[in-house]
């Protein structure tokens, strides 16, 4: 490496502004940006002298005007860098740092009238982000994108986790391997999930998270994807070259672009330590901050809902008829009701008052409103008009249930794919939520996308998205998107688009299963772009309780720690209220744990393979510590040292029992109170498929003498 | 024809519901139903014993359910008879006939356990017209229609009047030829348009005007075309065979239906007499009865317009400044304003002055709002907000000027076909026209279409200008669109939408020029589906007086005679008013002319070469004449019989001079007064692209003295 920076050096003596290099605030990441054969623009990125991508090209192939490929010339370069902190609304961490070397290239093409783009570098000491610019000028005004050709050349086989590429959905199962068996695992990696678009050549999503053999971790994705589309990774697994693969829309354009313009980040988080990858804030310091003035009205929210219910008993519906040809705008009381329609005021308020009495701040209500019967795998524009309830279910007579034991209703707009029909009504459907209290809203895109032949992933439907959630912001509410695009830090900008789903949550445990390690791949992959609404909480597992052949494959202490290891301002807790009432032992950690942090403590990590994260509680002397495993069981190495030294805490440990397991027996846990301090240390058991969760609150003179110390 | 129907009565003796016939209330059409080999439904439709359409099948090619094209048998046939009358709220005449025989029949599809559909056909005296309708039933849900097959098979090479087959644009100039010679003249039939898609294969638009050799005239066209895509007709010119050619949508689907389902009527008028296919309200009657309840607030509206000094004066534009790279949000009063700014406030109270002084009831402004300087092209999404004027257009200030005297200002709402960004913003700039006291708004659709894959004339933008105007109907707001798909009756049922260009209209007289048989032909085509927003007046024919090489083509009393030759409750005067203040005597017949009408009499039509027209005002004693000739001069022949038979009338003769003609002197012209009767015939010159207008009003005594006498 040495050497090749010095012939680089030499290099830049006769062409001094064609190669240049930027390193990160500690010096540990090098990124150097280089003019290749043919004016072809370069950049490779090392870590602690190891490469992580070696020489790649960058440049984007256009329809309409020549492409951004070849014929550059460096015009100019700057480099500065930038020290701050800023404080998010809601996150893992109530100050976060935004350290990073910029270098920005401003490249022309002499031969095209001097037309010129910009390159902006940003080299973080966790990773970096570079995207294009496209400024102003007077012979580039509009283009429309074919194709990015932005490359990841990676220095080796890596191991990677990952799921298929694909247009329109996230929800597939983690495959684990070189990325050189990508292509022969693809068939077996592309099981079958609603409205699928799986991209023809081989290709992965991203977050990609990848191991090196030497031990470096390498995570390749995006931040501020915004009005463009979002990005898959074709994979060269002969040569590990990855490379740009957007997600066209119906004509198979990628990207309609109007100067000023810029694409999102692409970035490289990389460490040697498994941990640095889960800390790092990089993505989120690429984005913008928060577009809005007011943001008081935005706050974390944990709850309870309509929902898994739905998944498991069998017994209860969204729809409140079984007739399969329905249209909104027709009187559904004429309709025969089932007698298994799940919203019903009466249910409804059941888990009002479940929610009340255990200090929830939510309940989600899915199967409200008219249109059910026929939602699904139509094509069908009109499935829904978001404001009219299903006829047992009294939206004004449960808003005044709800509102006085303070509980607010989680609105659900699931469009169905639907996005015109969603826009077109969206004014209507907000006020109708205003003039009812609802204050946040769970989106869903299941289904083929309208308009059609855009993709849940191209840049229409990226910009529906930021819509949707400007749009509510006018209204202060707050949406939880399931299907949309995968996220990449527009919390940060929209923070009231506070959670998504965008991969294979609980629901597919009643769907097909997760694998256990599957949560442990999850704060690597998805989890780098932004909160999930996982849906926790599965105290039930073993579902042949509903008559059901197949069990979520935790334990249910390791649905506790999801709590800790998951991070997101959105928690549900998914289960069946008499199945928490069956546990209030264990239940008392959920309606315990924090949902908002000041500090947050990667304690061990392995992708793959296990997960211990401790927070401290936003604004309080309280801490969390959550603990996965993978189907193997291990031993967790607590340490407390993430405490302040002075004093002495309790802490509650809800550990697998030594007999436990996912397959076996799931609900076997133990809950013990132990003293500890910030040199104390925690070797835990943890079952195949199983967790750890603890609670941490300053001692008591009492507990100091009565309870037993690590 | 009786030998055939011999024939087919032993056919039935033995399957007798498989073929049926159904004759019109006079008795001079008469269609047969018959069900072919292999179950294939098929009609065929006689005028006075002459083949109109031989024997053509019927039926439907789908995706993903089994096709509606074979296998067929007759369940059931009903047949009623209709004979009513009704009152549109503007039009030609103040009340319609609806008299028709019907024909119902319900086809199964035995070896598809059962599954049916039923075929209307209903027959008037003056034409046919079918739809297929797919009622409800367990087996038949949803289905995407891949092509539609129903197929017109005409009796011979019959001359024809049309335009090329497109998805885009019904923005060409017609062609004459026979059937035959249409694939040989496609290539230069089919030229330049903006945002043109013509089909591939050899294809005309509906509505199509034949004339077979033997004297019948012949219009094919579809009536209530809702929730469905425009049909276009795919020519055989061997066999002059026609057959239905939907709009495909992006992904080339052509509609997705659920039952209960109907597709629009397909429409063929025939008669031996050119006027008889003017005169025919089949395709009104085919349409609902007004969907609205209160329609007081819909009238007919003459106009003047911030518009022609856009196309010929080279002085005005609508953009603000000379900047093209620009972006809705951004302040434009920041932009350098290029000084030929036309919907600036003072020009603007110029027109409102004009407007308000000659009688006219609104002044259409064109270029108010941002977002001019790059709206077309570049298939941009958000180019308008319809909300925000440019800085120099008093939006409040002119709205008290004009209702200070009397005038509405026309709103205009170019969407630069962005569907998605129009509809995304409808509420909003409908409110922004209600709370400034807008209540008409020009639409238009110049541009490639957002979604990006939809077609003008596709399943989804149908039902977009549906949705246009109904949700325009909530704020008791007139549309009158520009671009969109061809009408198809609609403004009967939305009466709202009370006019549309969708066609090649008066602008295109300063972009590339009209024949002079132009208005000739579009009576008898475009013009069959509803009112067209024409824009005629114009009195300066000769674009050299702007430094420009081409001129208008019709001399400046046929641009009179459009008023009552072109129907439309919406007429502009599209002059500039200096132009009309150069010709007080001729612009009077503007001023004085109806736009809502008790009765019409067509007095002699014949397609491409003339037409002349009688009407009557609604509700009052005055009648209009208009006569227009193609290219030739001729001799219109004026019986006004249609007057009551006991009074004296002036008729004031607008004539072309006997030297005038559209390339020579166009504005060479007299206005004479003469007394006529109902006995009266006058015999009157028109000239090369010339016209002749006269208006009628009951003598007075002194003029019975002082005037000759025809």
């Amino acid at each position: 490496m040495q050497k090749f920076l010095g012939a680089l050096l030499i290099c830049t003596a006769i062409i001094p502004l064609q190669a240049q290099q930027v390193l990160s605030p500690d010096k540990n990441i090098s990124l150097t940006f280089a003019i290749l054969e043919n004016g072809v623009p370069s950049y490779k990125v090392s870590y602690k002298q190891k490469d992580v991508i070696k020489s790649s090209a960058l440049g984007l192939e256009t329809k309409d005007v020549p492409s951004f490929l070849v014929g550059f010339s460096v015009k100019d370069v700057k480099q500065s860098s930038v020290d701050n902190t800023w404080s998010p609304i809601y996150g893992e961490q109530k100050s976060i740092r935004n350290q990073y070397n910029e270098l920005v290239v401003t490249l022309e093409q002499k031969a095209l009238k001097g037309r010129f783009i910009k390159i902006h570098f940003r080299v973080f000491n966790d990773g970096v982000g570079f995207r294009y610019e496209f400024p102003k000028q007077d012979e580039l005004k509009y283009f429309i994108i074919k194709e990015e050709k932005t490359e990841f050349n990676l220095a080796g086989d890596h191991k990677i986790f990952w799921i298929p590429g694909d247009y329109d959905t996230n929800e597939y199962a983690y495959t684990t391997s070189k990325i050189s068996e990508i292509p022969s695992l693809m068939a077996q990696a592309t099981i079958p999930v609603h409205a699928q678009s799986p991209i023809a050549s081989p290709s992965v999503q991203t977050p990609s998270m990848m191991k090196s053999a030497d031990g470096l971790y390498i995570n390749i994705h995006e931040a501020a994807l915004i009005n463009y589309p979002a990005m898959a990774l074709n994979v060269d697994a002969v040569n590990y070259k990855m490379s740009a693969h957007l997600c066209p829309d119906g004509v198979g354009n990628k990207g309609y672009m109007q100067t000023d313009a810029v694409t999102p980040w692409r970035t490289v988080i990389v460490s040697d330590k498994a941990a640095d990858i889960l800390t790092s804030k990089t993505i989120l310091n690429l984005n913008e901050p928060t577009a809005y003035e007011d943001v008081s009205w935005i706050k974390p929210v944990k709850y309870v809902g309509v929902w898994w219910e739905y998944f498991v008993t069998g017994k209860s519906t969204w729809a409140y008829s079984n007739e399969n040809n329905v249209r909104i705008g027709q009187d559904f009381s004429l309709l025969k009701p089932s007698g298994h329609h799940g919203a019903t005021t009466e249910n409804v308020k059941k888990y009002i008052d479940f929610a009340s009495s255990n200090g929830f701040d939510a309940v989600l209500v899915e199967g409200w409103n008219v249109g059910w019967e026929d939602w699904f795998g139509n094509w069908k524009e009109e499935v829904f008009d978001f404001v009219t309830p299903y006829p047992d279910f009294d939206a004004k007579g449960l808003q005044q249930y709800a509102a006085a034991k303070g509980v607010k209703i989680i609105m659900h707009h699931e469009t169905s794919g639907s996005a015109t029909n969603y826009e077109r009504r969206l004014d209507k459907a907000f006020q109708f939520m205003a003039d009812h209290g609802y204050n946040a809203a769970k989106t869903g895109y299941v289904g083929k996308i309208i308009p059609r032949g855009e993709h849940h992933d191209s840049q229409w439907m990226v910009n529906h998205y930021i819509h949707v959630a400007k749009t509510a912001a006018a209204y202060k509410i707050m949406i939880n998107s399931h299907e949309a695009v995968r996220p990449t830090g527009l919390c940060r900008t929209y923070p009231n688009w506070f959670a998504q789903e965008s991969a294979r949550g609980t629901e597919f445990e009643a769907m097909g299963g997760l694998a256990p390690e599957h949560t442990t791949i999850l704060p690597f992959t998805r989890m780098m772009g932004g909160p999930m609404d996982y849906t926790p909480g599965i105290f039930q597992t073993d579902l042949s309780a509903y008559g059901r052949g197949d069990r979520v494959k935790t334990t249910l202490v390791k649905q506790l720690a999801y709590y800790v290891t998951m991070y997101s301002p959105l928690q549900m807790a998914a289960d069946l209220p008499e199945n928490y009432n069956r546990f209030p032992d264990a239940f008392q950690f959920i309606k315990d744990v924090a949902i908002d942090w000041d500090e947050t403590y990667i304690l061990e990590a392995e992708p793959g393979d296990y997960i211990t994260t401790a927070r401290k509680a936003k604004g309080k002397e309280a801490w969390f510590v959550g603990g996965v495993t993978d189907e193997n069981s291990r031993t967790a190495n607590i340490n407390f040292s993430f405490l302040p030294a002075t004093k002495k805490y309790v802490a509650t440990v809800y550990a697998d029992a030594k007999d436990a397991s996912w397959n076996l027996k799931p609900q076997a846990y133990t809950v013990t109170k132990l003293i500890v301090t910030n040199k104390s240390i925690l070797k835990q058991f943890v079952a195949p498929g199983g967790g750890v969760a603890i609670s941490v609150k300053e001692a008591t003179t009492d507990e100091i003498k009565k309870l037993k110390k690590l």
